[in-house]
């Protein structure tokens, strides 16, 4: 399945995408696509597609969890991103925390706060928990998954790397997690571990990765998550991103009012974002 | 108000604690103490409290915020721990995130994962946000916040500082943040800035401080923390611990199996957690 939420921001509604790439409404079956759906994910009756209601191609999507508890992410995840920045390879995965508060729907604008001048762009698998997972062993780790989504994994690099301290700082930034446009089961993505991904600004490609040079692996990066801490559903993990970001250009691109950035993954859809610079009026 | 949650993990019930020490039971006035109760606290009729019901004192005292969104830390905010460590004094705020899903109630348990061998502690001041602060003023900014509470921040060095990176991966495992007994509303608290606070271990005191000492006080904490991330009601923010962690010692002290650890700060109420480590029934 490919769940959604559509409608305006915060007042999203569950929805599903059909195999004609409707929208079709499934607020009759379930509340919200939330932990407690993603729980029992399994045990989802969905009644026969044609007979869920039909919605406007033309309405918004929203992120398709609601209530993420903790957005976990991997940085330096990828080899070829980790060459390309002239790093060397971690030995295990790096963890950082995204704000819950950054998250937005995948063609949301994306705002620059008012002293950002080094906003920089990641596409990002994204995995969806759906049971809680502490402890797991590798063996098991893709039973507590329900699935996965587009990540943007925006960041501003000042705040990330010059005010001191944790990368928490530039990563949580309001509308700094494009999420969706889809979470994709896992039955419908034949192998996590070669897609296709990418990203271009303003048309020009950016980013043109594949999940297979991955240094830590979803199942690995599950089991391994959960010995910190643990996952509960409707939690993300972002798994890291491959070659292109700004940052990583000489010189080091940054995003820039009016940007245009749009991005994909093989499989998961595609988001697209206008870059905006924040005014009292942009966020409310 | 001294506002708290009792009852069973995950199905606590909201209350406050009457003039007496007694716990009164405030589930026929609000659902809970959670974001919607924290917007609207200054609406939130309280009747007459010797007409609500007494609860047995020997009720477990869950976290006094249900549905904390986020809990953004600030770390070496204290001149005389920073001192202590030897760091040179930050010239802005240090800013991480702890994991939402380490939140327990005040004298509930704190697990070490099975691998954990540097467990240390923090008492530290929290501040709990009433209404979304974004862009905050210094002047405003203790508009945005319903009241103060007592945290244990509690660590795992190695995960913290050897095991690559950030931070978070030290501060997020699951009962690593100890909240409460109360939410202390503003009103009941004379001056945020001159609180003392200690912390014992299995009796021994080893930790003895003040705010006072406090680099970064709460408003600004609020203001420019607003400025990379919105906080939203229920969140709560951290605010440094002062001298006498483990980790500072000489030689470094670490938490074993069955430590009690003991905590308050002048006005907010005390914790008391034992330390054990985790087996499969212990996480249940």
């Amino acid at each position: 399945m490919k769940l959604l939420r559509f409608g305006p921001k915060g007042s999203e509604r569950p929805g599903l995408l059909d195999g004609e790439g409707c929208i079709r409404d499934l607020s009759g079956v379930v509340s919200d696509i939330d932990a407690r759906t993603l729980a029992d994910l399994q045990r989802l009756r969905v009644p026969p597609v044609d007979s869920l209601p039909i919605v406007s191609p033309d309405v918004r999507i929203g992120a398709p969890v609601a209530g993420v508890g903790k957005i976990v992410c991997v940085g330096l995840n990828y080899s070829d991103h980790a060459r390309e920045t002239g790093q060397a390879i971690p030995r295990e995965p790096i963890l950082f925390l995204k704000a819950s508060s950054s998250i937005v729907g995948p063609n949301d604008d994306v705002i620059l706060p008012p002293g950002a001048k080094k906003g920089d762009w990641e596409v990002e698998l994204g995995i969806v928990i759906a049971r809680e997972a502490r402890y797991v062993p590798l063996a098991n780790a893709m039973e507590y998954v329900a699935g996965a989504c587009v990540v943007n994994d925006v960041s501003e690099r000042s705040y990330q790397l010059e005010r001191g301290g944790q990368w928490d700082k530039g990563k949580g930034c309001d509308t700094f997690c494009p999420l969706g446009p889809y979470l994709v089961t896992l039955d419908e993505i034949p192998r996590l571990d070669d897609l296709r991904m990418w990203c271009t600004v303003n048309g020009r490609t950016v980013q043109d990765g594949n999940t297979r040079t991955m240094i830590f692996d979803v199942p690995y990066l599950v089991h391994y998550i959960s010995q910190f801490m643990s996952l509960q559903p409707g939690d993300v993990i972002s798994t890291g991103t491959p070659p292109g970001v700004g940052m990583g250009m000489k010189p080091p691109q940054w995003l820039e009012e009016q940007d245009l950035m749009e991005l994909g993954i093989e499989g998961l859809g595609t988001q697209r974002q206008r870059v905006v610079r924040y005014t009292a009026e942009a966020c409310s």
